[in-house]
C-alpha cells in the first residue's frame, strides 16, 4: 500500500467529534489500535517488529544491529489534531521500504522504521516522551510519575498497555543501533507554500519549552462575594495570556501561546479556586526562551500578588535549539536535487536524537493550508507520493 | 433526625475528589441518590411524595391543595460546591416538620416540602431550572434543548431519569397550591458574621444573569505559527476577563465573574480554535446588569476583531431584581423576634417564585467562613439547629 492508501486505512481511528480532527494519545484505544495496525503493516513487508524498553516500536528490515538507517515518526496526535502530523512519517516510511523492496533493492546495512511514543505530549504533558526516555534526557522517576488529566500516571498507563515502566530509561542497545535517523513530517506552517516546493530538507528546530502556571485563590460564590473580598485566580491568568502575547511580540521571531487553561472547579456562578494554564514558548537563537519566559512569569507573579493569589510555575519540558547534521543535510540535498532547506518552530523526535549525537535529518512535505495541530492540516496526494519517493531515494542512498 | 443528622447522613454522596467538595448535578447518580434519600426521609415523616411535571419533588403533610405553606430548597450543587447550599434548606424543612409533628401540632392548611431541580445550573447552564419551568418563565423548547458539557440534552437526561420532558412547562396545578413559600438557605457571604446573628430574614436578591461568549479563531501549531499569522481566541478571552473585572469595579456594588472557560481543543502546543467563556454578572438596582454587560461585550468584540476572531454572545439566563413580600417579611420578623434583614447577591428559587407572584420569603443561616460554592462553606451545628427551629416557628405561624 502507498502512503496515501495507508493514511486512508486509518482515517477513521481516533476521530474526536467534540474537538474535530483526531485525538490519539499514547496508550489510549485509538493509539493502541494504530500500534497494532503498524505492526501488521510492517509484518506484511516482512519486517520484524519489536518494542524497546520505552514503548517505542521498531520494525526491522534485516537483522537489528549497529549502523542502521532508521526512519519513522509517531502515531499520537495533539487533542483534535490533523491526520498527517506523525502518521505521514510512519506511512511514508512503510511506503518507502515497500518501494525499495519492489525494486529488488538489498540494503547493505539494517534499515528500521520506528514509531516513537507520545511525541506531542498530548496525554502526559512532555513532548517527545519516547525519544527523551530512549536518549536518557528525561529523568525516569519524573517520567513515571507524569499524570494525564484524569490523574493516571504514565507508569500505570504503560503497565496496562503491557509496557513495563521499571524498564524505562536510556536504552543503550536500541540507541547503539541507530546510525542515522531521517524523519519525514508534514510541514506545519506556510514554508513550503511560499517556496512552491512539495518537499524540503530540515535545517534547524528552534528552542522550545512548556511551563505550567498554577494560580491559587479562594473559590467562592460569584454573586455573594464583593470584588474587594475576592482572590480570583482567573484575573492573573488573564494577565499571563496578555503578557505572553506582548513579550513574544517584542522578541524577534518569538512565539508564546496559552492554548490550555483549566479553571477549577469551573462553574459559571463560582469564582475559581485554582487556574492551571500552560505556556508554550519558543524563541530563535540560543538560550533566548527562558529569559523571555522569566519576564512573562514576573508579570504573572505581580498580577497574582495584586489579586491576593499564589502562583507556582513549573518547567514541564525544555529542548534547546537544534541544527541538523550539516553533512547529512548536504547528502539529502545531493540525493534529492534542488530542494529548499527549511527551519521550523515545531519540535520533533529527530531533534531530540540530534541533540544526543545521532546524525539526524528531516524531510518536510508541503501543507497547502499552512495549518497544523488542527483538522485543517493537509497534504495533497501528489505531494505525499513525492515525499515517500524522496524518502525511498534517501534510504537507498544511505543504505547502499 | 435533626437537620444536623440529616446532613451527616448524606455527607458521602457526590464527593468530588478532583475539585474538592461536592458535585451533585441534576439527574446524575449523586443527585438521583439524594432524591431517593429525600423521598425515604419524607416517607418516614408520613409525607406523601410526588413529582410535578418539571422534575421537582413535593412531600405533602396533609392533602395537597391550594393555600399550602411550602418550604424547601434544592439538592444539586455547583461543581465542587459545599455541603450546605441547597441541602441545608431541605434538611431543615424535614427537621421543622418533624419538630411540629413531635409537638402534636396540626396545621390548618396543607404543608409541603419541595426539592427544586437544578437550582445551580451546574449541569445545563440555566440556574433555577425547576422553578423557572414551574412558573413558565423559561421557554420549554429552549429548556429541552439545553445541553450538558457532554452534549446530553435536558430532554434526554430527564427521560433517562423517568421524567417525561414532553410534560415540561408552566404547571398550573402545582403552582395554584403554593400559598406561601419560605426557603431556608446557608448565607453565602459575610453578612451574618458581620451582624453576629445565627439567622436573618431575606430582603432582596439582586438582578443577575449569565452570558456565554464564544470566540472563534484558527486552531494552529503553537510553534510553527508566527504571531502575525495567528487568530488566537484565547487573547480576546483574556480581554473579556479583564473588562469584566474593570467594569464591575467601576459600578457600585457590581459583581462580574468568569469562572468557567473552555479552550478547544485545549492542547499545550496548540493555538485554540475556539474559546467558550461564561460571564456571571450582577448589579444592584433595577435593570443595571445588561448595560454593564453591554460595555464588557463591546471590549470583547473589539479585542476579538483586533485578533481576527469572531465573537458570538448568548444570554443564557437572566433574573430581575427581587424584593421579597414586605408583609411576609414583617410576619417572619414578628415570629422570630429581633432578627436582621439581609440582602443577597445570590439567586434562589424563592426569588423566581416571588417574581411570579407567589408570596415568598427567605431565612438565612450564618456561614462562619463567609465562603460559598466551595468546600469551605460551613454552618455550625448550633446555627443549623437555630435555623431549623426558626423555620418550624415560621411554619407553625403560617399554618395556624
Amino acid at each position: 500500500m502507498s502512503a496515501v492508501s495507508l493514511l486512508r486505512d486509518i482515517s477513521d481511528v481516533g476521530r474526536d467529534h467534540w474537538r474535530g480532527g483526531y485525538s490519539r494519545h499514547v496508550f489510549d484505544p485509538a493509539e493502541t489500535q494504530l500500534r497494532e495496525w503498524f505492526a501488521e503493516q510492517a509484518g506484511r513487508r516482512g519486517l520484524d517488529v519489536e518494542a524497546d524498553r520505552n514503548g517505542n516500536l521498531w520494525a526491522w528490515w534485516g537483522t537489528p544491529g549497529p549502523g542502521a538507517v532508521v526512519t519513522g515518526s509517531h502515531l499520537d496526535s495533539v487533542p483534535g489534531g490533523g491526520a498527517f502530523d506523525g502518521p505521514l512519517g510512519v506511512a511514508s516510511a512503510l511506503d518507502a521500504v515497500k518501494r525499495l523492496q519492489d525494486n529488488g533493492f538489498r540494503p547493505r546495512c539494517p534499515v528500521a522504521v520506528v514509531v516513537f511514543m507520545e511525541e506531542e505530549g498530548g496525554r502526559f504533558g512532555v513532548p517527545c516522551l519516547g525519544s527523551r526516555l530512549l536518549t536518557g534526557s528525561l529523568d525516569v522517576d519524573t517520567a513515571r510519575a507524569l499524570r494525564d488529566p484524569d490523574g493516571v500516571t504514565l507508569a500505570e498507563a504503560a503497565r496496562r498497555a503491557g509496557v513495563d515502566p521499571e524498564r524505562f530509561g536510556r536504552d543503550e542497545v536500541a540507541l547503539s543501533r541507530v546510525g542515522r535517523f531521517i524523519e519525514l513530517h508534514v510541514e506545519q506552517g506556510r514554508g513550503l507554500i511560499d517556496l512552491s516546493s512539495p518537499v524540503a530538507v530540515g535545517s534547524t528546530v528552534i528552542e522550545h519549552g512548556r511551563w505550567r502556571f498554577t494560580f491559587t485563590g479562594q473559590g467562592n460564590h460569584a454573586g455573594a462575594t464583593l470584588l474587594a473580598d475576592r482572590r480570583d485566580p482567573m484575573v492573573p491568568a488573564a494577565s499571563l495570556i496578555g503578557a505572553a502575547r506582548r513579550f513574544a511580540a517584542e522578541t524577534e521571531g518569538a512565539r508564546a501561546t496559552v492554548g490550555r487553561l483549566v479553571p477549577r472547579p469551573g462553574g459559571t456562578n463560582v469564582i475559581a479556586s485554582t487556574v492551571d494554564a500552560w505556556l508554550d514558548a519558543r524563541v530563535p537563537g540560543a538560550d533566548n526562551t527562558r529569559p523571555m519566559v522569566e519576564r512573562i512569569i514576573e508579570v504573572a507573579r505581580l498580577a497574582a500578588a495584586v489579586e491576593g493569589c499564589e502562583l507556582t510555575v513549573t518547567e514541564e519540558s525544555h529542548a534547546g535549539a537544534v541544527t541538523f547534521d550539516p553533512g547529512l543535510r548536504e547528502r539529502l540535498g545531493a540525493v534529492l536535487g534542488p530542494v529548499p532547506e527549511l527551519a521550523t518552530g515545531a519540535g520533533h523526535d529527530a531533534a531530540i536524537l540530534a541533540e544526543h549525537g545521532v546524525p539526524s535529518g528531516m524531510l518536510y512535505v508541503r501543507n497547502p493550508t499552512g495549518v497544523s495541530h488542527a483538522p485543517e492540516e493537509f497534504a495533497e496526494d501528489a505531494d505525499v507520493e513525492r515525499g515517500a519517493e524522496a524518502l525511498a531515494e534517501v534510504l537507498r542512498d544511505l543504505s547502499t
